[in-house]
Parts: structure tokens; sequence; C-alpha cells
């Protein structure tokens, strides 16, 4: 159900012509009522245009939405004072479509940075995509099928709660796959809800809620110039704003749908085969603790190591070593799918069973390092041989 | 000629049975006298057995060495009390067979981390190997060979300057060619000189030579537990010490046998099939320019479109925008081959010839972040299926 599980919220997702292949490239998500709107954004200094005035609106509006419009191809970034225009006519005819305020309408794109968007074949299309929203499962499944660039599948998920009798949902849909990385980790997840949350309780459950969830996985250690995470609360659940317990719960339903839709990025990430689940205990602050778990996570010997299901703990150590972070080697603790790896400095000789362990879905790889108190982990997936050739484009 | 051009060293590689394939897996290289020597060795938190010995020894000799041992197959790293009491009866075989100092001889290993090295077995080959050791071309090659892991082929360099009329020879062996990265680029550099450089000289310009060269490499953005690059200085070539001009004559040798090896190791990188190097120009200050240099020449989207001969310029960008070097995005100028490719904040379009451009052996990528006046320079290379392969074992 996704984006439109949350009553009083349509969507869909059509052809609009921007991708040769006639896979839907156009997502549009409404709201039956102007909903409070939080966002969180990519941190990379060329940041797309669409990204530079979704931050605007939700300033100007402080916090108020009714209408994603998010198209997949190209990525509008990179295209100076004509990409802006292009953005803003695209916000525009979608808002004269819906009948809206153009400023309740934020706009994103995805795809290869630097290229024009098609502005008139999407602004043709938006009349047919605003005749075919619903909310149905169906529309759901197409509002996460129309941002897919190289996802093999559409990622959806929801949470629901329930808040003084009324029952509350959270849904949520995203795309990635590559270009996935720390400080916002991937492009698009659009999540809406029916719960009545203010804005400012809204961006802070937001930001809670990514911390350890979609701010914590990596597929390549690129960080896009596109990432955005959007969250619109519309009420229609509930006359009464959430009160301090069902914020509580919110947030909760929140961060489970984070988790699952980060969870489903990194399982689809480029060419993966696995999860990794690096977790770092033992060190000195949380800084430290977060740049071991991402050097383990982003290292290029122990991603490839897992894909080949080896032993080679010594990568793990290297990476570590390599870091910035302070420890003291002799007193490092690794264990891999629960089976000891390193410890007291030296590499524990693996046992048969690992090999069968390391064959699994999900592999935890966990750290302590031996010193303070702090802690860290990142989800992140093998490197294959694919990942290459989608990303030589020897796959498109 | 290598290790071997300079006069007063001799040097051998032979098979001490570490490698199950039979290929050369023990190098000798020994001065005839003893000799200033200099050492820069990696910043891992792991970093090997022999390293630290060979740091201990450096100092407790003030520079002065005779001889080194290099086994490849296993680095005696993370071994523990057992790989230091190894590391010792390996140094103290080679020193009886060769009738020099224990403490002037020097140990390296490469290879798989965490395993102990077969002693005895090279124990027993250390006399064969003392036997061999010779100062004839065949002999440099062998040393070469016998330090090789991953390398496709013996990396070789050598460079003469003259000196009130003496001739002066430096020469110098490598072996990469994965986890190598920043901080001393990889594993295993041994260097020779007939001329005469006192050890506090010699250190100072090993580290010049090295800061552009040997230290401003990458393969895959992993720095090696074992790297080492050894300098030996046995003033064969001429009595009275090096003079003010001549140690610069020196310094300049010495650089260009770093910047051939660096550029011989790059090249054979894991899978590689072409060299990109990254200049960055226009920096606020030499740590960001280094910072954004080593941002894309790790990328694994920069290095994977250049193995796609792809002109996808929002890569080098989206590199560029989120590795925390300040710059303001409309003044950032990127050239590839030659070619503009960003202007102004946006791409531009790339043009027919550029294609043929990005087939070469080498590929210059010239980054200008229109800000201050520190600059860096990154040689790295393209990442391609068959890294992956060798790295998930599904080659050996």
């Amino acid at each position: 159900m996704s984006v439109v599980a949350a009553k009083g919220f349509r969507a869909t997702g059509v052809w609009a012509a921007i991708k040769g292949s006639g896979k839907p490239d156009l997502t549009l998500i409404v709201s039956d009522r102007p909903a409070s709107a939080a966002g969180i954004f990519s941190a990379n200094r060329f940041r797309g245009t669409d990204v530079e005035l979704d931050v605007a609106r939700l300033r100007a509006t402080r916090g108020r939405a009714s209408a994603i419009v998010a198209t997949s191809g190209y990525a509008n970034t990179m295209t100076g004072a004509a990409g802006r225009r292009d953005a803003l006519a695209i916000g525009r005819a979608a808002a004269r479509c819906l009948h809206v305020p153009e400023r309740e309408v934020l706009v994103s794109s995805t795809g290869a940075i630097g290229f024009r968007l098609p502005v008139s074949r999407i602004v043709r299309s938006l009349g047919k995509a605003a005749r075919s929203l619903a909310a149905t499962k169906e529309a759901g499944v197409a509002a996460a099928r129309g941002i897919m660039t190289t996802d093999t599948h559409p990622k959806l998920a929801e949470a629901t709660f329930t808040d003084r009798g009324a029952v509350c949902t959270v849904g949520g849909i995203a795309k990635g796959v590559g270009m996935v990385a720390p400080h916002m980790a991937t492009v698009l997840v659009y999540i809406t809800t029916d719960a009545p949350v203010a804005p400012g309780p809204l961006h802070k459950s937001l930001v809670a809620a990514c911390g350890d969830t979609l701010n914590a996985i990596t597929v390549d250690g690129q960080m896009s110039t596109n990432d955005t995470v959007i969250v619109l609360a519309n009420g229609a659940a509930m006359r009464r704003p959430l009160s301090g317990p069902g914020l509580a719960k919110f947030a909760a339903a929140l961060h489970d749908v984070c988790a699952a839709l980060a969870r489903q990025l990194v399982a689809d990430g480029e060419g993966a085969t696995r999860l990794i689940r690096v977790t770092v205990t033992g060190a000195l602050n949380a800084r430290e603790a977060a740049l071991a778990a991402r050097a383990v996570a982003d290292s290029a010997l122990v991603k490839t190591m897992f894909y080949g299901r080896q032993a080679n703990w010594g990568r793990i150590a290297q990476a570590l070593g390599a870091c910035g972070a302070r420890f003291d080697p002799l007193r490092v603790t690794v264990r891999v799918g629960g089976y000891p790896a390193i410890r007291g400095g030296l590499l524990v000789k693996p046992r048969f069973e690992l090999y069968s362990r390391l064959a699994e879905a999900e592999v935890p790889v966990a750290i302590d390092l031996g010193g303070g108190r702090a802690r860290a982990s990142v989800l992140t997936c093998d490197l294959t041989e694919r990942y290459v050739r989608i990303n030589a484009g020897y796959l498109s």
C-alpha cells in the first residue's frame, strides 16, 4: 500500500517518455488536504536544483505541502538557471492539475546528472497522471515504480499505531540503488501518514528516524546530489494533534518504515548478493565509532571478501587500522556471523560451520574496539562484478 | 637492473616453498658494505610485525643496514609473539649466511594477513639464496619477482646522475597491487644507491620523493598493514659525501625512481585497464586539495566510468561535492583528457573526439576548484570486474 496506506493520500506512477524503455518515470503523491511536511536532503555541494527548490519551499511554507512530483531518468542537477526554470514549470503544471497552491508542490528527480529534463513531455503527462491518482494497492506500487532507476524492484513499507482509539498509518516508498552513501543515504524516499503531527515535531521525528536507518547505509560510499527524504502528515486519521505518548508511537512507526526501506535499499544495492550489518562498539566517541563502521562497510576488500564468502579477516583489521579511530589493536575483538574472527590482535582460525553462515542473505560483523562506550552501526552490501558492469555502462 | 644497478649491491629472488605455485617468494638484497638506510612505513594501526622490527632496527642503528630479506605469500601481521619470533629467526639466519650483524638486516613480508610464515623452509632456503646473489640484470629481475603477489609483472626503475665527475645510480623494485592507498601507498619498495648519503639527508630525500609519488597513488583506497619503502645508500660510487648540489641531484634521481615505480604500481593495479591522473588546483589549502583529489581517485563511480569509457561527468562532481573540501560549485572547472567537462557548475557536452581519448592508457582529469592556490595530484586506475574476481578469490 506504501504511500497510499494512510488516509487521505492518493498516488500514481505513469510513463512520461523520459525513459526510453517505456517504464514508469513520473510519480505523483497527493494529500486531499494541506499536510505538515518535513524533509532531509543531500549535503553534497553539487546538490540538485529540485533539492534547492524543495528546501526553499519547506522554509517558505513553514513545513506545509500537498503534493510531490518526482521523475526518474535524469537528475535535474548541474543544469543551471535553465534547470531551475524546468523545476518551476513542472511544479506549476502539477499545481494547476491538482488545484493546489504552487508552493505546496515539492519536486524531485533522479537519474543521470547534468542533462535537462524533457519538460514539455512531463507537463503533458501530468494531466493523465492526475486523472489516474488512486488509493489502491496498485497505485501505491506504481508510485514506487515511477521513481526507480537501477532498482530491480519497487521498495515499499508501512507501519500502524493506535492513539486514543484512532488507527494511524505511516507508509513509504524509496528508490536506490547506486551512489548510495553516508549523510542522507540514497535518492528519494517519500513517506506519508494520516497522523496529525505539526511540522516541528515531524521534522524532529524524521531526523531521529533516519539517524540509524537511512543515514546509516552504504552501497558504494558515494553521496548522491539528489538525496531526498520527505514525510507528509495530513492528520486525516483523527482530529486532535498527537499527544506526547502518541507522538512517541508515531516516531516509532516512522522509524520502522525508515528502517524497512533502508534495508530494502541496501539489499537491492547495485549488483549486491548479500547484506552485511557492521556494528562497532567500544569506541572512544560516537564520531570514531561511525568512522570505524563506515571504513569497514565501504572497504572494497571487505565487500569483495563477503561476495567470495572468504574468511580473510585481515581485511577487516586493515580497514579498521587505517580509519583514524583510536584503539589498541591487541584489545580488538571481531565476530563474523556469530563466530570469533579476531581476538587479542590475532586472527581466529575459521570453523567449518562458518562458511555456510557466510552464504546467508545477511551476515553480521560485530566489532568491539575495546576502548570506550560509543557505538555505531552501518548496513552495507557486497561488491560484485555486476556493480562494475552496471556502472561501466555495459548493461544499459 | 633495478636494485643491483648501483655499485656494491647484489640481489636474488628464489623459491622458498612459501607459495604453492613454485614462483619466487624470497628476495635478498645485500650491500657489500654497511649502507645508510631510511624507510617509510605503513601508518595502519594493525601494522605488520616486520614493519615494527624494521622501525626499531633503523632507530637502534641510527639508519644503517646491510641487507633486506623479503618474502611473499603471507604477511607477518596479526601473528602476535610467535610472528615476532619468526621475524627475528629469519633475520638472524640471513645475518649468519651473509656475515653481517643481525641488527643490520631488515625483514619484510607481504601476502595474506594473519598466517604464520613457514620459517624453517625460509631459513633453509636462505643459504641457497645467499649463494645465488649477483649483480646481473637477471638477479635484479629475480629480486623484483620474489616480492610479487597479484602483480602481473616485476616493477623496476633506475636513474643516474653525476656529481664531481662520479656517476651515481639509484635503482629500485616494487610490488603492489591490491590494498594500495594513501599514506605510504603499497607494500614493499626497495631502492639502492651507490651515492654517499648520510642517514639524515637520506630520510629527508625519501620523504620528499614519496610525497607526490608513492604516497599519492591509490588502487582501492585500502591502506596496507605492511607498506614499506626502504632506501639503502652504500657510497660505493665515490669517497666524499654528496655536496649540496650533489644532494639535490640525488634527490631528483630518487624522486624519478619513486615516480616510475608508483606509476608501474598503479598501471598494474588489480584488474586495471588504464591510469587516471587526478590533479586538483585552486583549493583553499593543501589538506582540502588532497581530500578532493583522493575523493575523485577513490570513487567507485568515477573508476567504473573510466573503465566503461563514459562521459558521465556528474560522477566527478558528486565525488567533489561530498568530500568536505570547501568551494563554490559555480566556479569549478574540470577538464578530462584535455577536453572541457564541467564549467560554471554545468556539464559540457562531450565532443566526439573525446571518446578515443578515453580509450588511451592514461587519462588526465584536471580539476580547478576556483578558490585558493593549493594543489594536489593522485594517480589511480579504473575499477573492473577483474578487481572483484581477484579479491573475491575467484581467480586464486
